[in-house]
C-alpha cells in the first residue's frame, strides 16, 4: 500500500511563500506542523524528551509504521538550504535522521546511497514510479509512505501510484505559498476516516 | 452572526472550469452539490417531492434557518447564463425561488428590488460590507447567510465580516476551476465542529 501524507492549510497550501534558509517551509509554513512538533510521538524519534500524547499521536504513529519512505529532493535537501549549490550536501536531517528505515529521494542528481545513523537515503533519478517501486520492494507488507513535498505527492497521484491520501487540514490561512493539490485529473475519492482534533482535521481518502 | 457556506472540492475549487449556459457551475461543478440535491431538505423548498434524510440533512436545514442571504451577482444571474447581456434578467431562480427571505445581491448594476414569489432580491452596489449590513438589519437575530460565489465569500472574509465559515469538503478532484479560498490574509481559525459523512466532510470554522 502507498500512503501519501501531508499537512495542508485550509486554503490549500503545503508550504508558505518565500522559503529561505532561515525559513525553509516559507512564511507561516511551520504552523502547518505545530500539531506534530509538540507530540511525544514526534519528539522521541527526533531525540527529544517529553511531549504531549493525545488524539493526534496515533496519526504520527501510523505514518511512522510504514516500511519505507519516498520524498522529493527539496524535502531531503532544499535548494534554498544553507548548502545551496552543493549537490552532495547531507540535507536537513542531521547525523541521526528520524526515519530509521530506507528513504528513496526523487532527484535529477545521481548519487551514491547515503547512510546517516540508522537511515539510508537512496537517490532515484528515474522518476516517482521507480522510487515508489523500489520503496515498495524495501517496505514489503508494511507499505510505503510518500512524505512530500507537494511536487512529489502530485506526481504520485497523477501517476496513479497513491492508494491512500492522508490529509491533515490545519485551521489556518497561509494566503500564499505552494499549493498541495494542483493540476490533478478529475477524480472521485472515498472518505475512509475523519478524525477531528483542535489543531487539525485528519481526513483519510482512498483513491 | 454572519455565516459563509460553500461546497468545495478536495483540491480547493468552488466551481469547475469553463462555465457555460449549459453547465453554469463549470465542468464537474455540479458534483460539488450532489450531497445536497438528493436530500428532502433541499428538494422540498425547490418544489420537489421525496428525497433522502440523513446526517447531511441538518446541514442544509441550518443554512436555511438564516434570516437573510447575501450572494454575488453571478449566483443570482450568471453572465454566462442564457440571458447573457441582459442586466435586468430575473436570474437562475425561476418564479418561486427557494429562499423565501430577503436576498441581497452584490452587483455593480443598480436596479430596483425584484420580488419573485416569496423572495425579494435587493441589489446592493456599495460592496459587500453594505450588503452584509443590510442583510443583518433584515435578518435580526437569525443571522446572515453568505451563500457564494467564491468572489463574494473571499471579499467578505477579507473585510472581516465572516464569523463562521461552513465548508463542505467533497471528496473529488476537479483539477481546475474557480478556487474558493484564494488571496486571503494569513489567519488562524478555530475548528468548531466536524461532521463526517460519505459525500462530504462538513467542517465549521470560527474566524
Amino acid at each position: 500500500m502507498v500512503v501519501a501524507e501531508m499537512s495542508v492549510s485550509l486554503d490549500g497550501f503545503g508550504a508558505g511563500p518565500a522559503p529561505s534558509p532561515e525559513d525553509p517551509l516559507g512564511k507561516g509554513g511551520m504552523d502547518l506542523h505545530e500539531w506534530v512538533f509538540r507530540l511525544a510521538a514526534w519528539r522521541g524519534p527526533h531525540g527529544l524528551e517529553g511531549g504531549e500524547i493525545d488524539v493526534d499521536s496515533e496519526l504520527v504513529e501510523e505514518s511512522q509504521a510504514a516500511g519505507a519512505v519516498v520524498m522529493g529532493r527539496k524535502m531531503f535537501s532544499s535548494g534554498t538550504g544553507p548548502w545551496e549549490g552543493d549537490p552532495n550536501a547531507n540535507g536537513w536531517w542531521g547525523d541521526e535522521p528520524p526515519f530509521r528505515k530506507p528513504v528513496f529521494v526523487v532527484t535529477h542528481h545521481a548519487r551514491e546511497p547515503l547512510v546517516l545513523g540508522e537511515t539510508t537515503f537512496t537517490f532515484v533519478t528515474e522518476g516517482v514510479e521507480a522510487a515508489v517501486d523500489r520503496a515498495g520492494g524495501a517496505a514489503g507488507a508494511t507499505g510505503v509512505h510518500v512524505s512530500g513535498g507537494a511536487d512529489v505527492i502530485q506526481q504520485c497521484i497523477r501517476a496513479g501510484l497513491v492508494d491512500v491520501l492522508d490529509l491533515h487540514v490545519v485551521p489556518i490561512f497561509l494566503g500564499d505559498g505552494r499549493r498541495l493539490l494542483e493540476g490533478l485529473d478529475p477524480a472521485r475519492l472515498e472518505v475512509e476516516r475523519v478524525i477531528a482534533a483542535p489543531r487539525a482535521t485528519h481526513i483519510r481518502y482512498r483513491l
